[in-house]
């Protein structure tokens, strides 16, 4: 019976239906609590058919992070229109990264927790995505930086610099909508741009924080 | 001569040189990389007594995170003055928390990079060190919030949710700060006040990001 089920259905729909187990399954146990037998009921499958598709249990979690790197990435670019505002276009990447977490709670657990957890070579997979969205938001930065502030460009550095920690703010508040009830991805993405925008927004506009009693903030040299 | 010299330094002096060389090869070389025998050599010590003191490479990896973290919450509770004005009091946890990881960068390896990736029991030593500085922090913009708006006061969720996004963020700023040439500490804080502040303080104010075209973002309920 078995062999007739395989044969009715093509194998892309069968390998994503093995990955979809396996990203619940790695999401929710780690990667050493996850067995390879709970991978394969959970997708109705022969243990055997998953080592046949995926090799083994480590090339089955570099696919699950890929898959869900790729997914996010996909999403957050997706959300993001060049035309409009700086603001708008923080507002629309921010809703579509919480919105895209929220509903894939399991792959953000994969890349968010698991992956980083779990030492290499799965950390480096993760790693080079992080970079992907750093990188994007620091593009982001910097043109908004350059449509806000007619006096002075904002170094590169000082861009990349928002960049991590605006990322850093993302990962850590997706982590805690998604592990604290009540919280939909429309009011996780609002409080980061409430949080982030007028700070940001002040830095476009050349309005930095302004120390008391002349504290001496270093200001980046433009 | 190895026992005299053992019998000329306090055991809390020598147990300091041997955690102090274990964090240097745990921030590193990670957990599993990192080599008892390295270790012992880099205390000037034999590895026998590592082991007579420290028990483990386990229990004295617990002890380094032990150790670190407690050193960095106390830096940041200590640059904290709460008879200060909001801003400032961020200002100086801010500049407290990156002079300390700048100058502890291993320290910082084995919380950050080297606890999180290693699996249990020492993720959850670190997240319990997170939770600790995730409050303190909560508690800063909750009394920030009393002190700056008048109408009314910042839920207890959202400023718990605005905490995760500042920690988040100084976490991820602190990694890069720390393996990005030509950027000190006090830069570092400088970057993030000027992201943070003025969005919480606009927040504080009771001055919300302002969304173009109605685009309907949720404000927590006070």
């Amino acid at each position: 019976m078995g062999e007739v089920k395989s044969k009715r259905m093509p194998r892309a729909v069968r390998e994503r239906q093995m990955l979809d187990a396996a990203v619940r399954t790695f999401g929710r146990r780690g990667y050493r609590g996850a067995s390879m037998d709970e991978i394969a009921d959970l997708a109705g499958v022969s243990k055997p058919l998953v080592y046949l598709y995926l090799n083994s249990k480590e090339d089955l979690f570099t696919a699950c992070i890929r898959r869900e790197a790729a997914a996010l990435t996909a999403a957050v670019r997706a959300g993001v229109d060049p035309t409009l505002p700086a603001d708008r276009q923080l507002w629309e990447g921010l809703l579509a990264f919480f919105t895209h977490t929220a509903e894939n709670p399991d792959g953000w657990a994969v890349l968010h927790l698991q992956a980083r957890t779990t030492g290499e070579p799965f950390a480096a997979e993760v790693h080079a995505m992080r970079e992907e969205i750093v990188t994007f938001v620091t593009q982001l930065i910097g043109d908004a930086s350059r449509a806000g502030r007619r006096d002075r460009e904002l170094p590169l550095q000082e861009a990349a610099a928002l960049a991590e920690a605006l990322v850093g703010a993302a990962e850590s508040l997706a982590a805690w909508a998604n592990t604290t009830p009540g919280v939909p991805a429309r009011q996780a993405a609002g409080t980061l741009m409430n949080f982030a925008w007028a700070g940001l927004g002040g830095l476009m506009e050349g309005r930095p924080w302004t120390p008391p009693e002349r504290a001496q903030i270093p200001v980046a040299a433009g």
